[in-house]
């Protein structure tokens, strides 16, 4: 493995960022009002001589996908297994050949960094994750970073120069999937946890193992820069597939993401009594699991109650066998909504008849609200930029989960490109978005940042 | 080891045995008017004078306990793990320390015969189990298989020699605990199943492992007889805790099981979609957990109706993570009832509506009826031989589960004793019987034993 010397710590410190750039709007955020007051203008230059290479891009996207367990038509490819070690090794090997000064951070998270005209400005970054949950698609991610790596490719090959610099990011364990909590290496670059406690992310399958461990098993625990403090970034851009209809009802290629929906997630233990599964009267029984069937049941009905979603998205419950009333049964999951005061009423609601189902089952109940996020918007100058790049190719839109850009947006410009999804279908191996559609998202991407670079070009003019 | 010679191969065939031996009222099994004819005389003149040693059944059943994995009060010993094979090893000093013809057959199942004066006849079986359930009780296996070894070594202590040999019996994986079904020697005893798929039985934990290979590697694959065919018995008695509250309430420290409630084990799986936990709305889901979820509170209400007992004994749900929606999910689940109609009734009411929410759901289903067992009768002259044994320390009862007992009883004249136990608790740390109670069941149990060999003698010499 190639590190370049010291081109990281050559960025301006946080502190000097922080009093070099003027965020446009970031207190008008929640303000749909004040979105409309920036004016769409046209995209910069360098944006409108951009061209992508759809070929390379789609050829990518599936070639790299053979890195995963047996999954017909998907992407099996969890956090830190050694399918996600060879698809992190070509992406080393991808940016060492494009000239990036690269790096591993201690969360495995990869850094490629390319050179612009001014290394005093903190780079504008693209970023998204390789890793996969286990039944995902071949694009929810990998579209992302390899959408990012052909925009660095064509840049090259174009000859077009940034003069912010430009870094391209591999987030590690966005999804939460291998090992709670999700968003696993953003958090920490966001301030929001610490190293030690995302090594400490236990296995979703109850081995015990840890992302720290495993990281460190498949060699991606490194010396890079863990946190904004260390390492800057002006902005963040992303593409990824909708994982809704939006786009594909109003026949558009891409979108521009305006914000997100709230969403909360929940982890919560019934502890009942051990028992006789035929012999113990069910009138005298603490069943845990009895009691988590009722949650579940719940939790359907607030969802519609509150006009949101909801999903239990684990259940894990003992003991072991053929004979045994279920003393011990740990749920997780999930609410969704699109509106704020709803997303806080569903969570009260489902708290309330949480408790009363463990005190009518006489059950003792853990519960804790482990991430609780609200609706927002990203910041309106990066959605602009997007916007721009999308052009009439592009409608609004706003995503219904969380990803690396939801961590980034709390402390830089950050705005998200969206790409056409077949049928809204996400998480599994039916997943799909057609190649014109990669490409046009990829171009969108490149736009974007150019626009962005533009804007900073611009401002820094005018101070 | 020691392996006694050829003793097992001079038992008469069971063409001879069923030839010789004319059972009592078998007939007449379901009918409760049929018991009542058998009219309670004297205890046997050897019943009479046997006597039994407390406190080293006592001692015996909480030495034994150690071996266990970690359970404050209880017992964890689940089948063919290390712990099993240390209370295996345990027995077979014991009994070969009695002068015991001692065999191991194909499923672990552990034989020790003692001589009769007659060893033409088939002998006369104790037995019942030293493997437990994962959260177990000291007394839910071991009491049948202890007591049945003290009433051997008082016999020999106090010179008492029965006509027929006798043979004292630790089945293999009564519980199906850990290995899927139950009762999984017996029941190739009875020829109601095979070695082959005893053997190939799977582990609980889905861990692919099977009975057969856990046995083998514990060294408890022997040559014994696997079958009634082979090695026929004239009856089988068996201690055991009530898993109820009839002895307590009538304030009586033992019980003649007179008969078993219904029984009826599912095993079943939901099929759905894979898709986004935040992102896919609830509306298009195909949720197996949430389908499952719904069966689960059916099967309670189900149970009221018919003024029965259900219980869900295993959940396991797919795909891992927390950020998809589970489109896998199986359950197992056993429904219970005293009454056969009503029994019948409750298979048929949660067959339909598990149906119904697979249409609703859009889920594929697979379900299947794993083991049905109708309420039934002991043997009139087996239980009529426990009742002498018990005399007004007893009570007619009835068990609310499956035993060994209940696949011998498909075979020969079978019954019961029960032991007092505290709250009806079973399957927990917190069952126990008191000692006293305890030493009256082994005392029962020996003189059942004298009883029916008078019973044999008797009827041999008026044929």
């Amino acid at each position: 493995m190639r590190l370049l010397t010291n081109s990281f710590a050559r960025q301006v410190s946080v502190k000097t960022f922080r009093a070099t750039y003027t965020p446009v709007g970031r207190n008008a955020i929640s303000v749909v009002a004040g979105r409309k007051s920036y004016a769409t203008v046209a995209n910069a230059p360098l944006a409108e001589k951009l061209k992508v290479n759809g070929d390379r891009l789609w050829n990518d996207l599936h070639y790299t996908a053979h890195w995963s367990a047996p999954s017909p038509g998907g992407l099996t490819r969890l956090c830190a297994t050694d399918y996600d070690k060879q698809a992190r090794d070509w992406f080393r090997d991808q940016v060492l050949a494009l000239g990036a000064d690269y790096k591993v951070n201690a969360t495995g998270t990869q850094f490629a960094l390319i050179k612009g005209e001014d290394m005093s400005i903190p780079p504008i970054a693209m970023g998204s994750h390789l890793d996969s949950v286990a039944t995902g698609g071949k694009f929810d991610g990998p579209l992302g970073v390899i959408g990012g790596l052909e925009v660095l490719r064509s840049m090259k090959e174009q000859g077009i120069k940034t003069r912010a610099p430009l870094v391209l990011i591999n987030w590690t364990n966005e999804e939460g999937a291998r090992f709670f909590p999700l968003l696993g290496s953003s958090i920490v670059y966001a301030g929001q946890s610490t190293v030690k406690a995302a090594h400490a992310s236990l296995s979703n399958d109850h081995s015990g193992i840890t992302m720290g461990s495993e990281l460190a098993r498949i060699g991606y625990v490194g010396d890079g820069p863990n946190t904004f403090e260390e390492f800057p970034i002006s902005a963040h851009f992303e593409i990824h597939c909708e994982q809704a209809s939006d786009l594909e009802k109003a026949g558009k290629p891409v979108g521009w993401v305006e914000g997100w929906q709230g969403m909360t997630w929940y982890s919560m233990e019934f502890k009942g009594e051990d028992g006789h599964a035929n012999t113990y009267p069910m009138a005298k029984r603490k069943d845990a699991l009895l009691g988590a069937a009722k949650v579940i049941t719940e939790l359907e009905k607030v969802a519609f109650e509150n006009k949101g979603d909801s999903t239990v998205t684990n259940i894990l419950s003992g003991p072991w066998g053929a004979c045994n009333i279920q003393s011990n049964t740990k749920l997780s999951f999930c609410l969704m909504n699109k509106d704020g005061v709803a997303q806080e009423a569903m969570g009260q609601a489902i708290e309330k008849r949480v408790k009363d189902i463990a005190a009518l089952h006489g059950l003792e109940l853990e519960m804790k609200r482990d991430i609780h996020l609200l609706p927002g918007d990203f910041w309106p100058e990066a959605i602009d930029c997007v916007k721009r790049a999308c052009g009439d190719k592009g409608i609004g839109s706003r995503t219904g989960t969380g990803h690396d850009s939801t961590m980034t947006t709390t402390l830089v410009p950050t705005a998200m490109v969206f790409v056409r999804a077949k049928d809204g279908l996400s998480h599994t191996a039916k997943e799909w978005s057609d190649k014109d559609d990669c490409t046009e998202g990829a171009l969108a991407l490149g736009k974007s940042v150019l626009n962005f670079d533009e804007l900073m070009r611009t401002k820094a003019a005018t101070v």
